[in-house]
């Protein structure tokens, strides 16, 4: 594992890695929206990447990373989904084995699309320590490469890459709004955000039920593990350590909102910019909505982070 | 109204007059769905157009082509919601009024949108003659300009923007698959496929409760009006009678599709698409995946006309 911290440079070497098998996402303006937010605001599309997830970036750039002999010995991690998923995807593209420990309470329509990508499934419960175990069983019997869904820095490198693009999409923002669950999204795009414009803006939105890093900003080191209780399933994980340190290195500010809240807001995003987005997704304009006074006039980024949810069991 | 055929150049001239206004809607690819359809699919995602639908384009192109006297006695027109909604906000972009006559029986979300792109709501029956009664009478009262959902050059001309658009993105294909109600967009991307590329396969889908084209081609001549019986509210319409002319012209070939096999086409597009479109978006998949001999192998372009549904009541 790479737990040390990537810079520009390495995020925009992990660009060039992803390229022939990333989607450059589209970012979609809409002017409802942005008459009920009072600001201009810029949505990256990753529901729309391969996978259906960000995810996909951060798994490609460590699939890539590898040197034959190690890539040979295939790579493995545990993820709620989106992270899994996207690792199955990554390997494919390497042709080499990845095997997935997936908690109980997955979202059905995750796990199916770990199978369908070719991964060998784990099932463990839902704790982090029987993640982690689980994992590193497999990584001592296959000699597998264990890629962290988050607290590794070739995954926070490729997840920074949203970033990239988004702002020679958007050409100027003033704020950038990402949720945060593990954080390497978070961490990534801080990392090249500051890295192109020292004086943007950044927020992290986080769910009421798993705000582990809302209180850890406020007390400046990290909390104790917790038992979350959200609806966001992709944000039930308690922030990483070298995630946390580049949050405070960067001054991301932390913004909770309530389930309710997020399920109005991904109502919104459904309706007005016609995109399947998962409940995670749509924290981010939850925010934005809850306080407005933040980001009055402003150019703000949003990254809608996946669209992997079930359609027989939405949320309203 | 302007009745006879536009052409390629008219076409051209439609994508310029536009272009200040109407989004460059993006083309998604899916691996999971070329699989499935044993063909390349390029799905052209006008339900990311404004106004959730691809009837901005031709809309648009109305409006912008009045010139200013009869411009502002505004505009008037029946549809039964995405036509009405497209013209509310074309209108808009030029301050002038525009009249809806909805007819009973049209979703909920799409009528909201017309009230709030600010245009002048009107009720009637759900019958082709109480539609065209209703305008005519607005019409003889205001002055104002009637922009006919499909059997109008103007209108085509800027449907057939789509084509111009999806050709220079996919660069090469060897078939276009669109859904087919009063026939706007069938036949101005029919003129502007054939304008670019003479060999070009064409096919129209359509639902097997509203099959009015089918019955025509097969019949060589429009047949009497019917009662349509599908949940695709979008194509509930006879086609018209320049654009079946066009449709005779180019050699486009109907495909009908039940509702159940275009529903589950829905759910499939988005669950991979990870797109909210209307059920007669979906019609196109479900033509694809059911005769997939004519398409093997293929460059296929998809045309997703909009997305403008009742989240709340989905068809699954």
């Amino acid at each position: 594992m790479s737990e040390q911290l990537p810079d520009l440079a390495r995020i925009r070497d992990a660009a060039a890695r992803i390229a022939p098998h990333a989607i450059v996402t589209p970012v979609l303006r809409n002017a409802a929206l942005d008459k009920l937010a009072g600001a201009e605001l810029f949505f990256k599309c990753e529901n729309l990447q391969r996978g259906g997830a960000f995810k996909f970036r951060g798994a490609c750039n460590a699939v890539w990373s590898l040197d034959e002999a190690r890539a040979a010995r295939g790579v493995v991690t545990h993820s709620s989904g989106n992270h899994g998923n996207a690792l199955a995807i990554a390997a494919a593209t390497r042709g080499i084995p990845a095997h997935v420990v997936v908690p109980e309470g997955a979202v059905r329509a995750k796990l199916d699309a770990i199978v369908r990508a070719g991964a060998i499934l784990h099932r463990c419960e839902a704790t982090q320590a029987a993640r982690e175990a689980t994992a590193a069983h497999i990584q001592e019997e296959t000699g597998a490469e264990l890629v962290h869904p988050y607290a590794d820095a070739r995954v926070m490198a490729g997840q920074g890459t949203v970033v990239l693009e988004l702002m020679q999409q958007a050409r100027r923002l003033d704020a950038l709004v990402t949720p945060v669950g593990g954080g390497g999204l978070t961490a990534g795009c801080a990392i090249a955000a500051h890295g192109l414009v020292p004086e943007l803006s950044l927020y992290a939105a986080e769910p009421e039920g798993a705000d582990d890093t809302a209180r850890s900003i406020a007390q400046g080191r990290r909390v104790e593990p917790f038992v979350p209780h959200t609806l966001c399933d992709g944000l039930r994980t308690l922030v990483g350590a070298p995630n946390f340190e580049a949050l405070r290195a960067h001054g991301v500010e932390a913004m909770t909102v309530s389930d309710a809240e997020t399920i109005a807001a991904m109502k919104l995003l459904w309706a007005e910019l016609k995109l399947v987005l998962e409940v995670s997704s749509a924290t981010v304009l939850a925010a934005v909505l809850k306080q407005p006074a933040r980001f009055a006039g402003k150019r703000v980024g949003l990254v809608l982070t996946g669209g992997n949810v079930d359609l027989g069991d939405l949320p309203w």
